[in-house]
């Protein structure tokens, strides 16, 4: 029997730092929003630290109250009896620094101004959100985590853990993740800005919340919505089917397709700030696994603990070539890796999708874990 | 030796006529801007069609003045001695309608009020701008064309000469094309509308001319132009490569695929009207062969012409598997037809940029239809 791991809630860790980044500035004092499932054991030793992707939050599993139409983001996957079984598990999952989900981000208050920050938050890269969740790590008194574990942005979190902490993480599991996105991927990237930088109610990122730049970011959204599915995906979900409700010589009528990046990128206006959108994304496009190193190789061989890697075939944004890449380096180097390539059909989103397709192989690449520490 | 086809000018042809259009209205009276290289041959039997991409005209080949810095859009391709020689072929090139470069548009003052069509401007399909074209390859005196040749959007309309004028076709050559986009090519079009929608400046399509949706236009073609390059195309130009003149901690640096988009975006405003854009966008996204047919058998029997096809393994807006598909079922269907895909890196756009992979194919194609004729 598999379940859920029922009413949670999301806890806010406040730190009185001031972090140093990538950029050389400084961020601080620091909030992190997070999750915790199961229970931590004696010996602190079975931590299960879960980086969530680009728009996701701290609620990777359960409800946050009974009436909670919605479970958390992975809730599939985390639970007594699941993948990431909080019977065995202490899961941990934290709201990166940037995001707009409880932890320091730009529209958080700026100590300095007593204004939110907006445009005046520093320029953040993965490995500064890494850094960021060393200080939750101690707070919650783990010295060495089993694994951290994501998809895509959360991938790129797993292996700056690996590369940066290894004192302090047992193993990673990137899935779909790059060592460095492609120039198409930072193209895209590039429109999605560029529609919120069009919206005159962008203002330079001083707008108010309650008038965000929603035609921008709908648009924005829909541009990242149409890079995580795939030619295939979208073939079986809506074809060429034209909206019931205009005509074909209708100039505002929709093919469904069309109708449907509408509608979700009008929800995603509600539920997440336009700046963080792009903070988030600058980090992405600046992610550089070799950032501040001599190559692939030079940075690839501090990582000495075992990593398990998926790469999915229709995944055209995260293409499997740069997983195979970073996982070819791993075994010229001797390193204990495993890869597989998982055939699916939807795109970067199959890690959500098709989780039943690979996830077995985690619980297998857990057990090793747990049973060698 | 092979050469340039040397000063050229286009030519506007003017048809008192109301055109049925596939929507049921009517559109008349028209104008066809057109050009034409080498001489109509006493059989006239030696027409070669030459029809244009989404934001073509209809100066294929030659300059328009000594002075002239550019060339026609297939200018190595046309003239004596090249493969479309014009020392053998009368070739002809005609801007179809709805777009903005002479023949009838948006731009274009509707007879009925006095003033620009605009959205008034009735939604047309291929099919539609094809059936213009019978107008003018009748003023001209041809009664058969040789060959029908084009990329893209130039490749649905070859299709259509050869499905429905067979009387008037001796064969096409469909390049790069498709016999219906997929929901992945729909959904990037979608963006590049909504970018254009949104800003205000489009005026729902009343902008003056003077005062075009810049910002909104800019960001549509930087859609079009990810979705013509490829994942390798985009890497061997730009790689990863930052903007020097940012720092890579500037908010608003860029990649240098993030430049060259924006820049080419704003060239794109000074050369293209934003109404004829979504109406040829419109037109590529209803595209379908089958269109009033019982699917694909049903409408391609009807092709009995020999036809040469090309995909490219790198075209992920038109992947060579549609292209695949229509030469499927001609092969089926018994009907002269030959299909070659090329090995190129340079994706949609590969046809422009690599033509020495597959153009001699064209020769002698042209070769043997000419002999045959």
């Amino acid at each position: 029997m598999t379940g859920s791991v029922g009413i949670v809630s999301t806890r806010h860790a406040e730190f009185d730092v001031e972090l140093p980044l990538e950029s050389g500035r400084m961020l601080g004092p620091l909030t992190l929003a997070y999750e915790t499932y199961g229970t931590l054991n004696a010996e602190r030793s079975n931590t299960v630290w879960v980086a969530h992707a680009w728009t996701g939050d701290a609620h990777a599993a359960g409800r946050h109250s009974p009436e909670d139409r919605k479970v958390g983001w992975w809730d599939d996957m985390i639970g007594p009896g699941r993948i990431l079984d909080t019977d065995r598990y202490f899961v941990v999952c934290a709201n990166v620094i940037g995001s707009c989900y409880g932890s320091t981000g730009p529209t958080s208050i700026n100590p300095r101004t007593g204004k939110p920050y907006n445009l005046s938050f520093p320029v953040i890269m993965v490995r500064d959100m890494v850094r960021a969740q060393q200080l939750l790590r101690e707070r919650l008194g783990i010295e060495r985590v089993l694994t951290v574990i994501g998809g895509s942005m959360g991938a790129m979190q797993a292996l700056e853990w690996g590369l940066h902490y290894p004192e302090h993480t047992a193993s990673i599991i990137p899935i779909a993740g790059t060592g460095r996105p492609s120039p198409m991927a930072i193209a895209l990237n590039a429109l999605a800005r560029q529609a919120i930088f069009n919206d005159p109610m962008w203002k330079k990122g001083n707008y108010r919340p309650e008038h965000p730049p929603a035609d921008g970011l709908a648009l924005a959204r829909a541009v990242g919505h149409i890079s995580f599915l795939s030619d295939t995906s979208m073939n079986l979900k809506f074809g060429r089917r034209f909206s019931v409700r205009d005509g074909v010589f209708d100039f505002f009528g929709q093919f469904e397709v069309e109708r449907y990046l509408e509608y979700n990128g009008r929800n995603f206006v509600d539920r997440f700030d336009t700046n963080s959108f792009l903070y988030l994304a600058k980090a992405l496009d600046l992610y550089d696994v070799a950032w501040g190193f001599d190559g692939l190789e030079d940075v690839l061989s501090r990582l000495t603990c075992p990593s398990l890697w998926f790469a999915f075939t229709s995944d055209w944004l995260y293409p499997p070539y740069q997983t195979e890449e970073l996982v070819g380096i791993l075994r010229r180097l001797e390193r204990p890796v495993e890869y597989h390539l998982v055939d699916s059909d939807y795109g970067h989103d199959s890690f959500l999708v098709e989780p039943d397709k690979f996830t077995h192989k985690i619980s297998e690449f857990l057990g090793r874990m747990a049973a060698n520490g």
